[in-house]
């Protein structure tokens, strides 16, 4: 039995609002049960400098957790002046994720930056970060065709992320903070629509895991992906017939 | 006509809920109008080092801005290694507001953090973070006597917030960012419950500006203000009887 | 009786030195008492990005304090790596002050900025370096009058800045370090030659204040400025003889 | 056919030289083909504050490239004053490597360092790192059992690392830089001596992977590990014989 | 001839004001010529960690530059948020000269930090600083033997410092800026009261040199060095007798 | 007798090997005895902004040190987010050293970048860096001449560096670290092919010294030079029939 009571392949409940924010050309707040994620795109029209001149944009990320989204309260990193290591390879994580589904030539000489903002955190940040950066992308990009900016869609798939765990022995979905915490093995999986990966991160946590173990986490994490895809679907048509 | 259609002495709506976010000790979501700023209320039971052995408390505060809170996108502050002199200056008051209604020494050695992060901004984050954290600090020291960790209660007033200000010569109440930015004259003004100032910073920005004029502002804030401490009151019952 | 033996609406003497260095193309040291500050203000024919082409100049401070300046040593800024919030709070108040009294229109594409550093500290540094610098400044832009390189005065006031506050219960003008440790309220007030309000800063320090409390600060601000005004006067007049 | 002329699951040559430093408890000099890194490690008897007092020691790791290391000169990490993004990445996943194979209880409380520089650079820098950290890392843990200082070997398996991807359609085995830049999938494996996963990251390039795939890229990572396993008995065994 | 008409070794003048600044246990504005640095000794009763508990003293330095003490405007390390390798090889320097006349020992567990700003440059900032600095440790030294709270005197001798170099092919003392920008070679000598070097710093500029010409511009230094001892001794004994 | 067994006048081995690395346009791994650092030649067509369009080139050094390059491990600058003065001074020396016998003009808009990085430390690393680094250079520069990008040779000179010290009251040649932790005096000279001095640098450490000693030192340097300037010769030959 799991702490929070869920079965081994239940995910828990997800809520996307795509208009949780005004200001930004596209925004989603998506919640994982107590884990949310505030997630903007903004539009700008101009491209960072290795990529000047070269009719290509670029899709990135930024990450950040506010300082009491978590049980007990950590420092702010733009008072201790850095981003911690996590942060970076997190922000790194969902910007890569997002780029595997966006043909970059298509979206012309423009930077999308996807902010991912956790206001409440309970486990699985980064793969709530990269499914709700998606919606942001989605209504963003929606928003820059219907403006006649964009031509042709750049985004060829949705992009959906979840964590698996083996937790005392059982593999599980959706890893909450608890499970998270004593988890013998951890991976978060990017999947796109088309069922193909995009990303693999499996790490061995109290204990080292095989391919067998591997194979069961990845087979969680399409049952889960399948139903973001839902949600994300079902929020971009809201946030459309708004 | 003010470009909200609002009269000079008329507030923009104010909302106030206290249990938008579940770790911290207290926290409030705070709107003034399209302005929402999360604060949060986080006590430890240690205090910085020049209060060490003093038998004293703290209370403090940070500020920050989601990068896409604003009309377009600000770099984040925790990527660029350092927090602006402007977010200093608002943390500074946010703080100096909160310690003028707490006795610190009947709070006993602890420090308690109020994090105010503005969620979406249209004028008066600065304000509306200092009534929120009200609120947040309440339901926090409301916790820590529930408990029987605090005998007296250190807070000894309400604290509320506004900013007032000349508008194409009109004294206006509470201004929106249309407002602000073309405002002759820019007042910030902390009210306790007691109707004292705990603080006044008032700036010119086209034009300097009289006496008369200072205290014109002074009257519209005691109208908003009283309306804050209103919208304090019921949040805190609110929270309390959940 | 003030620890100093001052009556209530008495200031400390006044001086200010334009000839105390030779590079900056105006440069003033300003003594209120023992609170002694390097005033320079330097003329650079550029203006900052956000300002390039717009026809219009740029006038801005910075403001520093020297380690041993205080009674006990402080650590010096460029050692740490970075500028406390009370520094750049007070940084900005300088630049807006001077601002205030400036037509940028007129002072064209050319930044002043004004370095104001505290040789030695005893009370009121914010105060006599926006007084100091408004002598400097006047010492510039006189020099580009000169040259040629100015045809309109950009000067639209003289600006001058004073702290009162209320100290063992009497209203009390220029505050030094022993009355500012242990006064109830606290505020600053930047005044223009023409007797009206470019800033007010009043903070409850050990308690609250009423209105009728910050009206007798300011009336005491009134009465020490016009003493600034002379001084600067004086000093402005010694400085174009020479 | 390869670009190095290599065949799909030929391993580049590897060398393991021990000896290279002198003054680290464990050292290697480790090069997949003309990748090279110095691998040290570095013995404190003491931990970091979250492990105090808890019996418990710890393995950690930094990772740093030579400026010219690489084909073009890229700046100075010290000199622009903070690691990379990819920096921290890599020396969190060696940090955790080395871990899955260390039980650090038996470690007793102390700490072990690896430091991972590169000398020179050609794909493949982070497993080449993993692989030699293990024997510098069992060098210095084999010194501590001989001067009497453990009682028990605390490194309970080898582990090694290897980087696969799908170069112009077909899974080859460890990357050098020209096939890196063009890989379409790109994956990095750490493997432990008893054919245990303890990491997977797998990073669609240029076109997302389907589960096949990955287990085709990890069958090639599976005979390049065995190959590395060789090379470090040999270079620990020649360390110890000397 | 030199561009200030003085002879080959001629220094300029020398003044030392003891009693510039009031809260230091030490101080000396220093002026060779238009060079002028402030030097104020702070004693500490505490010494860096790896001294602690040795019955040692420490003597260090910090420098620095007001950012208008040039002829155009350098920018402010405290706002650039670092010091600048000249600053660091400067403080750097001054300290070991300073440490180079005090038996540590003697001074017992406390820490003197010595603080140099340059007011106004003019060439040999350092030189001045190491000069004037050594007066305000003489005088904070005998506030504290003044005291009881040192019973022998840690001071064994007084230490000057002075720059001599080839311009325009002639050996001369005292370089001021218009020299310095185009001497051939630069040197920097550090002496004692007893004619020994404590430090030397030769430096090609615009041509190599040789041995004979070292040595011509040592017997420069000592012929400054002896003027500067006079000074010192003049300013220590007005301070004295104050 | 010295620690090592050495003579007084008695180098460590000498050991340039240019070929170590092979991104780099110029590189050689020198050894002074256990002391090694690789140097390398970093070729780029800019320069920096201060030089930009004056048809001058410009040759620059950076040092670092690996962490455990040492006896004990030393911090990581790049994780400590700055450069000690230490090697900025360091650096700082290399650069000025290097151009000293580098005209400038015949180098053309260019700039090359000179990294030394101790891979072991026992002594004398700033020396065997400038003498290291020459190597680096001249095949750089050897190189750029090959290819026809410089016509006229700008290296007008050998140079190197090498530290002599006073040690138990002998002048000894090349410390080792050891001595030089015990040395009453400490110099680095900088000499050139012509026997001409770049650069002088002693420092008292344990006493002050006088300039007998300091012409004894000198001596000593010469040999040393001589010996490092022929090992240079045979090194660059080597690369050069390679």
């Amino acid at each position: 039995m799991r702490p929070s009571g869920r079965t081994p392949d239940q995910m828990r409940a997800i809520t996307m609002e795509p208009a949780f924010t005004i200001h930004a050309e596209g925004a989603c707040l998506v919640s994982f049960g107590n884990t949310r994620v505030l997630c903007t795109a903004s539009v700008e029209e101009k491209v960072p400098p290795f990529l000047r001149g070269k009719g290509e944009g670029w899709v990135t990320a930024e990450y950040g957790m506010l300082p009491r989204a978590t049980h007990t309260r950590g420092s702010r990193e733009a008072a201790k002046g850095k981003q911690s290591g996590r942060t970076q390879e997190i922000q790194r994580l969902i910007g890569r994720s997002l780029r595997a589904v966006v043909d970059l030539k298509k979206l012309g000489e423009r930077q999308i930056t996807l902010d991912c903002d956790v206001i409440q955190a309970d486990g699985g940040t980064r793969t709530a970060s990269i499914s709700g950066a998606w919606v942001a992308l989605r209504i963003a990009v929606d928003g820059l065709m219907a403006k006649g900016l964009l031509k042709e869609d750049p985004i060829v798939q949705k992009v959906a992320a979840i964590s698996c765990g083996t937790h005392k022995g059982t593999p599980v979905l959706d890893l909450d903070y608890i499970e998270d915490s004593s988890a013998e093995a951890d991976a978060n999986f990017v999947l796109t629509g088309d069922s193909k990966l995009a990303e693999v991160q499996a790490t061995a946590e109290g204990a080292t895991f095989d391919e067998e173990e591997l194979l069961r986490l990845l087979r969680l994490a399409r049952i889960g992906c399948n139903e973001i895809f839902k949600a994300q679907d079902a929020a971009v048509s809201g946030a459309t017939s708004r």
